[in-house]
């Protein structure tokens, strides 16, 4: 009985000789056990997910930012991930392809401008599902935040589009360089748009990820979603661990329950309760930061709350997103006085006292400054 | 016949039936004809030679700048390599320490610090050949020239400082990744000085090689040296291109012409007669550029010499040094008029004028402009 595969109770009756052969078996999974084993033991700890890549150094979701991550230590790559009009999956922060691509610079694609509701908002821009392929791959990323990421924005023009392939090709071959395991953690964005439109990515993407040897919970892969029809219905799909993210706002509904009527918020899921009923779905949960250490009025770290323990009770891992190390992004104790909107403050300060308050794993823009707040790599 | 394996002559007699079978077998290698060969055709052309990796945009000589310049398309990886006193190569441009790490940050190695003769130069500094590779290993990577180019110096602290097998590691995995080949383009450096030391790094760099598999002319390897006689004992100890560089002023010795006595000046070496000298030991020569086209009295581009004419009457390969974006190393009608001294300039209007004057490759420290100056991959 091998721990990492969880805990079966197997209860069997078998007649044998001449008799009808009767067997039964009653297989029942002691969840709570099961889910306390640590799938990311091969990876270091806490687990450093690169968001986007190192975004904070090279525009995200390209190649090079995910590459640059790895180097850096990171042992999640995690992209975002959103559907071509001909089906192929690709990684971009959104749909709306303006905000990282040259798109608007090139007339041939003036005509596809358009204005539409996307999950809930009205948005006016270029949109994947509007573009094959071939016709992304004939943009080039540019940096979101050329302001706050100038030394970014140097590198307008370096990177196309990668589709999810490259980077699964990417993060293998690093793992032949770099002797040690690079995991991947995709988000599937905007899910119920996407379903709408007829492309939902879900059965795509669990087919790309099991046709690439991406299999059971201990592959190193994450799906990660702010909806909750979708990883339900992933949780039939496979056993690639799936995490439920936790929109900033405790407010706000996830998409599809607000279109359902059911009246759950993040708020709620937030909660022990809510928590023990993620547990059911999901092997980790993704809360935005404030839920673990809200700030003060002041704009500075308050008092943990107890999301890491209520979590932990229910053998959910705990993975905050987003760390970032530009002032503009930390805690007013953490800053720099450095008034340019590029200076970077004191990142290993905040990073610590999440890693105190007990996370498993976080999100950073800024791989290089987690692991110098981590230590050496701890299994 | 192969023309990747150049061309040979085979004269053959076989006498058969009962009588002795006589076999005469004349190999003769014309090689003109042979070092003709383009033994680089499976890359892009003209080759983009990734001079300490992506240096342009990451602390050079790190795993993320060498990862980093392959993501941007370059064709090679190109570490300079010095020695640690217990006989590693590593990549640093210099052998003094303190120009690219924070070894001055360490109190444990003060009293390392010395003042010694390098090449001809007196330099006080801390230096490789005074550190183990364990020592090194504590060290970690900062900008050279943080002024220019303080998006780089965000990273400082990021990166180690990278073996040549982890550099070599790091191309293998990457070539599965990008699914095409990835070079490495090694320079040893201070060759007499390591010699003097007891630390010559020819024969030690060869075996790492050969023992990773780059043998012969067809692997995707050159050995770069400013210096002669170490070539030409390369000459006799390997297969693998070698590649003469030329100093920046033509009234320079090498440092172990220098030390002969030879009188024999880069200048020398660029003329005709002198590129017929190196043919005979080197595949390529690696000039500075101002060899090909001189800058006139207004820092302008002037007009091309005959140096590239010349070096290819002989078969020799041209790969010029170095191309960097900055406006500070531009031709001036190639500068922005952005006062920053990090504002890049038209790079790509210096690189065109290179390309049309029959360049076969050349060092850059953004790959992504020479990408774009170069256009689709031609091979």
């Amino acid at each position: 009985m091998n721990s990492r595969m969880g805990i079966w109770v197997v209860v069997g009756l078998i007649a044998a000789g001449g008799l009808t052969a009767a067997i039964a078996l009653a297989v029942v999974r002691r969840t709570s056990d099961a889910e306390n084993v640590d799938y990311d033991r091969d990876f270091c700890h806490p687990l450093l997910i690169a968001h986007r890549g190192a975004s904070g150094y090279v525009p995200e979701h390209t190649l090079g930012a995910y590459a640059l991550a790895a180097t850096m230590g990171a042992d999640y790559l995690e992209p975002d991930v959103v559907m071509t009009k001909d089906g192929h999956i690709i990684a971009r922060h959104d749909n709306k392809l303006d905000i990282t691509t040259n798109v608007a610079q090139h007339p041939e694609f003036a005509d596809r401008y358009k204005t539409q509701m996307v999950d809930g908002s009205t948005l006016s821009g270029w949109f994947t599902e509007d573009f094959t392929l071939a016709e992304i791959k004939t943009l080039r990323a540019i940096e979101r935040i050329p302001t706050t990421r100038p030394g970014n924005a140097r590198m307008d023009g370096a990177f196309d589009v990668p589709t999810m392939q490259e980077i699964i090709d990417l993060a293998k071959g690093l793992e032949v360089s770099l002797h040690r395991p690079i995991g991947i953690y995709p988000e599937i964005k905007h899910p119920t748009h996407f379903q709408r439109l007829g492309l939902a990515m879900e059965k795509p993407l669990v087919d790309l990820l099991h046709k690439n040897g991406y299999r059971g919970p201990e592959a190193p892969i994450y799906i990660q979603s702010f909806e909750v029809s979708n990883l339900k219905e992933l949780k039939n799909m496979t056993d690639i661990r799936l995490i439920q993210l936790l929109g900033g706002n405790p407010n706000n509904p996830p998409v599809d329950q607000f279109i359902l009527g059911t009246g759950l918020t993040y708020g709620q899921m937030a909660t022990a309760e809510g928590l023990k009923d993620i547990a059911e779905y999901a092997y980790s949960v993704g809360p935005d930061k404030g839920y673990i250490i809200p700030r003060t009025s002041e704009g500075k770290l308050g008092e943990p709350t107890s999301f890491v323990k209520d979590a932990h009770a229910v053998n959910l891992k705990v993975h905050p997103y987003t760390f970032r190390s530009e002032n503009s992004f930390l805690p007013v104790e953490f800053r720099s006085e450095d008034p340019s909107p590029a200076a970077l403050g004191d990142a290993a300060g905040e990073l610590k006292a999440f890693f105190d308050a007990g996370i498993d794993g976080a999100f950073t823009d800024h791989p290089d400054d987690f692991v110098s707040a981590r230590g050496p790599c701890r299994k």
